[in-house]
């Protein structure tokens, strides 16, 4: 475990205690993608919100939709509710979401067009965000924390790349092997405005930031190197460089035993572990460098039951002993029946799993 | 390393020898899609032969594009030219290949379905198959192996349960969940099928066997052994019990740090690594094992130069003195220059990445 100097070992937020390094009797709890069309309060809200993207820069409804889950279940924290492509918006690439085809960036992005992204100010597009990070701190009792996030650049990039979702953003690795400076200066505007982002958000309330690197499976060590590994270290080193002490989790989803390369890292103060990590593994590999987050499988919350509980069973107590927080090893989906989520929670707060 | 009662160590295939457990100063080495359209002399075959699936049933014209690869670099093995999808096809699941959109399998399988794939003769329906290994055997010389294949079941599963390629192919786990019976009855089925299969191909002179779970990645750890080590276990204890002595390489794509589960199975000869896997952890890890196989990331072969042999070195010196078998870690594409293999040959070959 690296030293961090303690700060947030008095803070009233196990979650908060927890990213510094203090394991819990019972680990503190969020959901990737608890906000979301699984809830029909969400689906209420989202109904009179007008477009996905009018949600996300609607500083009341996108507060309230962030504060939903945390009210149903007694979560121990908040994540904002916006979208890893409101950066490649702010840097100009016209974002649209259409029904049931999702995230469209016109136009995809070529070396020619690297110039455009240049000098714009994006924390003058992204002020509604700002606005409702404010808005949701002022909701949240103080023993509950505020997530704030960005896209890692990598994932960000196969999007602008592609002009949408990629069939297989691994594949873009080709570009970087034609061109690696065209890859690399897209790959330094985001950094450079995800910093920017990010400490707006830190200023306007959020306690700790995720970053998602959703598509950093699938290279090569040498790329995950360069791609995912080292931009995700600077960003969360500029973060802390003007914010010193703010906790940042990485999330490099399907990396393998690459995850140590993460987890080592100073800047890392935990990891997220997708639902392909063995627990007992990431005990004995990650725990030793940083806070281990997440690893249930998503799916098992749409099935509910024995087979839900026993597979966050595994991960408890594989964790017990060790600073570590209850999460999913990817968002739930929207078939995902509430009532299962909420035994999901209650199974963990009851403690019963450590007896087993 | 695994006991192997050193069958295989007087055999003049270097191939053989290294999958014996005998390490080679020069590595052996094939490709994954060695025999393919990046290859003229296979376009001009393919142009001749109908459909893709007419190629895969033309025992004379599928022996020919077999040995195009073994001829033009001189490659250790030859790979029978065949399809993963002809098991459902002779299952009773109509096959085909619609241009550019890949293959689709009529109807997707459901449960009440099942009972019509049972008690087929698929060794009727894929005797052109085994006539082409007896022929490809015919042409090779002593010191080249001639490799059979099959999909693994999970693999396999994915497309029969899509009716074609998955989109997500990891997210068909859903289906274990809701109903383990179905998803097992279905394995099952494919394991009796491919035994069966395979040992006619050793019969016909097949001298080593591959099985590919190319959407091995992305379940959790207790669904990839039941629903992809587990069954690639029967496949290959099935056949060595019928045949004894057949080697068997389980190719287990993007499984990250389970692959030391598929290493340690004792009906494992040799385990192919994926270009995401770090060689140096893989030496370390699998090589006490097994004989390892692959890595080397195919889109640099696309590239060239510099930066395929720089990638090449490190699996060759991270391998070095381990038995080890060249290639790479997925697939070439149709973008490949011939050229670049060539040269990627030679590389391998002359030997001077052991002194970088």
């Amino acid at each position: 475990m690296k030293e961090k100097g303690l700060q947030g070992l008095d803070h009233p937020s196990p979650f908060m205690r927890t990213l510094a390094g203090e394991a819990q009797a019972i680990p503190p709890m969020w959901f990737m993608r608890q906000a979301g069309r699984y809830l029909p309060e969400y689906r209420a809200v989202r109904a009179k919100a007008g477009s996905f993207l009018d949600l996300c820069f609607n500083p009341e409804l996108a507060s309230e939709v962030t504060l939903q889950p945390v009210r149903r279940y007694d979560l121990d924290a908040a994540i904002l509710f916006s979208d890893i492509l409101v950066i490649p918006h702010a840097l100009g690439q016209k974002l649209s979401f259409v029904e049931g085809e999702g995230p469209r960036l016109e136009p995809a992005i070529t070396k020619a067009g690297l110039d455009r992204l240049r000098g714009r100010n994006v924390l003058e597009e992204l002020a509604p965000i700002f606005e409702t990070v404010v808005k949701t701190r002022a909701e949240l009792a103080e023993n509950k924390a505020l997530i704030g996030f960005a896209g890692a650049p990598w994932t960000v990039a196969t999007y602008m790349l592609a002009g949408g979702p990629s069939k297989d953003p691994a594949a873009l690795r080709s570009l970087y092997y034609d061109d690696p400076d065209f890859i690399t200066g897209l790959i330094d505007i985001i950094i450079d405005a995800s910093i920017d982002y990010l400490i707006a958000q830190v200023d306007a309330g959020a306690d700790a930031l995720q970053l998602f690197d959703t598509w950093a499976g699938g290279l090569t060590p040498a790329l995950t190197e360069t791609l995912s590994v080292i931009p995700m270290r600077r960003i969360a080193e500029g973060v802390k460089k003007a914010r010193p002490g703010t906790p940042v989790i990485f999330f490099p989803k399907s990396v393998g035993a690459l995850a140590v390369r993460y987890a080592q890292e100073p800047a890392c103060d935990a990891i997220g572990i997708d639902f392909s990590q063995d627990p007992l593994w990431a005990r004995a590999h990650l725990s030793g460098h940083t806070v281990v987050q997440g690893g249930l499988d998503p799916l098992l919350t749409v099935h509910g039951g024995a087979a839900m509980e026993t597979a966050a069973g595994e991960l408890l107590r594989a964790f017990d002993g060790a600073p570590y927080i209850f999460n999913l090893g990817h968002g739930f989906t929207p078939e995902t029946p509430p009532e299962n989520v909420a035994a999901l929670v209650n199974y963990v707060r009851a403690g019963a799993w450590r007896k087993n």
